[in-house]
């Protein structure tokens, strides 16, 4: 069982060639596969003593030759680009790779079956060390393939460069292949493999195309000359569209991105309906970067781990104090939502004697651990309490991982005695069940969809095998986000959402349609959401709530939504 | 931390004293510690050497007269009290134990201090060793100081033996202490430490005694003499009851147990509505043991994992449909409810090659393994649609562990190409979130209350912190429960419980008030949750229904639920 082949397919859900959107935007052109490698060879016969020489003379000139050629194209690139480019001709150049090669014509192999050889060994032991070296592989064995067809006298592998539009397709990209690409001629990239940090991914980022990986095996359906609709945002692949709707799209797309660049808050409807929108921060950096005008409004989730979960000894009352003013004072006089401190047993406190246990994410985390231990949390919402009155910020103070009414009703107190607004995470889905009671003792709940997704579908947000469970966009989550909306509504009491949920353009506006108040993400996904709602009516969102709530999915509520919010 | 004083109590909660009720009943007499050890001697002066002989034989002589008076005492009882003291017996005259004392008084210990050392070199053994033999450290201490008190002069310490009847407490109790008891005058057992299966639990259950352990430091708050109200179902003690009240409650779970002991199926409240009483089995002995008549009326959840956690290749077909077919066979024309394969990688198939999870609670389980390997699954459909088609049982086939409108239908598809009838376990909360869509393809539903309590609190049922938390009172769990039924009736379909909470008479109304069609449990806790229902209208259960749902936490729901269903 490996990550990309689990599940192939979920049983039953409709059948999409799609993978991890990457790089976001829209691209339409002629499928172009990556020129194949040369087919590598086989063992051959014994090379003669006294033809070894040349041998290794010949491997030499090839790899030198390979080297040079790279080396000149990093120089005629900037940036990134040009630094990958220039530690691939590294490599082959490199001497360990050569020394290798040389010893094994020493003992009678080919040239070419020699770095065959010798770049297998390198590939198990970069493998064996894993992690940023197992991904240089696909670089070393991309040389090895140059040198060989350069052995051959073959043209060079790899990219095309071609003089109209496309979208390119390959099995992964190594830097080589990304670094000389030109923007103008490429459409799109889509790879079977590689994932979100690999080297596709974040050239593909710096050049602004549209970018897809982790298709899987189903790619190679799409044969050389196939029209692709390709978008990044959602990694639908789409072969043989509609043309004119494929244009339509992709100029869609391209309106969208100059809406977003133009975009400054405060956030609404396009029929004048305010939303809140608030950032999510760790530290004062990130704070005063949010604090840009015309994007935040304020801090949503102020996340306080940090100072703790670097700490041999529980950070004092000052130290705390003076960590949170720096975060207080980027936003002077506007709301702030602090979440008291969040560890677990998978993000231990050194200081606190945390015990194994076999389920992490459902043992004892976020505020349980206070309930062990209450002056951990006495003493942080002190300090919270002695920088706001400094800052003169809005103070909220809300509890991750609050289970029950009773465990709500006791950190309200604790927050009342110091002057504090209390409120609750909503992440356990007993809490959304039990909201109005929870209500009647906490002023405000913002729901963590991330915690609240893993726990409605039983499945660990961590987990590669499930990530088509751990989706906002399932039913059950929403179904639990709008009874919280509606029991905050009947209460009169704010509701915000601070997970990934709130980043998503289309959710953002089922979640406002379903009653949510504020919305906090990371800062650079505000201005998206912002444009997004002030494409939309209010009538709208509410339509696209109702449609994701009683979808049959997670994808069935995506494409119901998606043609709710283009009306 | 440690699961005994965490969470020491939950801020909020009612302040109860109340431990773990491990034998039913309701006992009321005053309070009797039970008679204090010794105090243990320090080090003391080393004995010369012409003293030592005689230390080593007033030892002999003590160990001997302890060891008899306990073997006199097993011959006086039977069955597992007899053996547990004639195995404490032999504890005392252990040639292991005394040639390490003898060994202290060689250098120049006296003997009480050389029992006392060899005592904790024991004890630190049988602690390293774990298990059932660090159960036994309580037995050697025992032994320890009815040696040390014999060398004394002392009194035996140890329980009382009263004249007339008295609730007793100790810290732990030793099966020398509890097999001498005379349950005349024993109204209950309440100890600090314990648990389900210590001495104290096993002898009580023998002797038919009320028992609470884990009661923890508190209990010390009783002293002699005073009246206290123990309830071994609930778990609650309590000082100083009302005497009238207090009798009452004597008399009324008199009259209930003699009700449990004289019910016999079909159950059905008060008023005739009827209710499907099912059993949990997993082998055909347990469906033969089931199968009595008057008890169960078909198997609720007949779980299927055993041939294949133990198997090293996959059981064969043929394998498979013997296994079923012994169950079948014992409920030939009857329903029975088949749960296809429940694994995961905390009870990995050996065949499978199961990842490593962080948290496998939340991964790959039940019908998720079958969305990778899918020829498990409908092999196991083929041996049980032949097996039951021999033994012409009704045979309903759910999976576990289903999150999705998509997968229960493909799950219903498989089955109905089988001629099986086809339903689903509902333990991930997203599923009672979407029931009404999941029904338009399965025929019932089964709820899990282990396991959806587990999600819906996000607290792992095996962890010993957070057991306040994993409690199908829990109003959000019930809520979910309620959903479900409620959904069930739309479609009219069957929506049974094969949860623990199947198994508790005042929560079993409590579902059955809610619409929860059939309950399914362990056979032997059927008669007690039959009694229960047969003495309550369905009005009462309605009533009580909505108490627990609406209630502020489990605690209180309970108490609530209790008032109703005694009126």
């Amino acid at each position: 069982m490996t990550a990309a082949q689990f599940p192939a397919k979920i049983p039953g859900e409709p059948d999409l060639l799609a993978g991890l959107g990457v790089v976001g935007g829209v691209g339409y052109a002629p499928a172009q596969w990556v020129r194949p490698r040369p087919a590598l060879p086989t063992q051959g016969a014994v090379v003669p003593e006294e033809g070894r020489q040349t041998e290794k003379d010949r491997f030499a000139a090839a790899a030198a030759v390979v080297g040079s050629r790279l080396s000149s194209r990093a120089g005629m690139v900037t940036g990134h680009a040009s630094e990958v480019l220039a530690a691939t001709a590294a490599l082959a150049t490199d001497k360990g790779w050569q020394r290798t090669v040389n010893k094994l014509i020493d003992q009678g192999a080919p040239a070419d079956w020699a770095a065959v050889q010798a770049t297998d060994t390198f590939v198990a032991k970069f493998e064996k060390i894993g992690g940023l070296m197992a991904e240089r592989t696909t670089d070393l064995k991309d040389v090895r393939d140059r040198v060989i067809a350069e052995l051959r006298g073959e043209p060079e592998p790899g990219v095309p460069d071609p003089d109209s539009p496309v979208v390119l397709l390959a099995d992964d990209l190594a830097p080589a292949d990304t670094a000389g690409l030109r923007p103008e001629v490429i459409a799109g990239l889509v790879t079977q493999l590689g994932g979100k940090t690999s080297h596709t991914a974040i050239i593909a980022r710096q050049l602004g195309i549209p970018c897809i990986v982790a298709v899987g095996a189903r790619l190679v359906e799409i044969a050389d000359g196939t029209p692709l609709l390709v978008d990044g945002d959602t990694g639908d692949i789409e072969p043989n569209p509609d043309e004119r709707e494929a244009h339509r799209r992709v100029d869609e797309a391209a309106v969208k991105a100059e809406r977003i660049r133009a975009w400054r808050g405060p956030a609404q409807t396009a029929d004048g309906h305010r939303v809140q929108l608030l950032a999510n921060v760790q530290d004062g950096a990130a704070a005063r970067k949010a604090a840009a005008p015309g994007i935040a409004e304020g801090v949503g989730l102020f996340r306080t781990e940090l100072a703790f979960l670097t700490a041999q000894v529980e950070p004092s009352l000052e130290e705390q104090v003076q960590v949170y003013s720096e975060v207080f004072e980027a936003f002077r006089g506007k709301k702030v939502v602090v979440r008291t401190l969040d560890a677990g047993s998978d993000k231990p406190l050194a200081f606190a004697n945390m015990p194994h246990e076999e389920n992490p994410s459902l043992g004892v985390r976020g505020m349980r651990i206070a309930l062990d231990k209450p002056e951990i949390l006495t003493r942080q919402l002190d300090a919270i309490a002695a920088a706001a009155g400094e800052a003169d910020v809005e103070a909220w103070v809300m509890a991750p991982m609050v289970s029950t009414v009773s465990e709500a009703e006791w950190f309200a107190g604790l927050c009342r005695e110091r002057g504090l607004y209390p409120g609750i995470m909503v992440e356990v889905p007993a809490i959304a069940l039990v909201a109005d009671q929870v209500l009647e003792y906490v002023e405000f709940f913002s729901i963590g969809t991330n915690d609240l997704s893993q726990y409605t579908m039983a499945a660990d947000r961590m987990s590669p095998y499930l990530a088509n469970l751990t989706d906002p966009w399932q039913p059950g989550v929403l179904k639990l986000v709008q009874l919280t909306a509606e029991a905050g509504k009947r209460h009169g009491k704010a509701v915000g959402v601070c997970g990934e949920a709130a980043a998503d353009p289309q959710l953002a506006c089922v979640l406002i349609g379903l009653g949510i108040t504020s919305l906090s993400a990371a800062a650079p996904a505000l201005p998206g959401v912002g444009a997004q709602l002030a494409a939309v009516t209010m009538d709208q969102c509410r339509r696209a709530a109702e449609a994701a709530v009683s979808a049959k999915g997670s994808v069935q509520g995506r494409d119901a939504v998606a043609a709710i919010l283009a009306e």
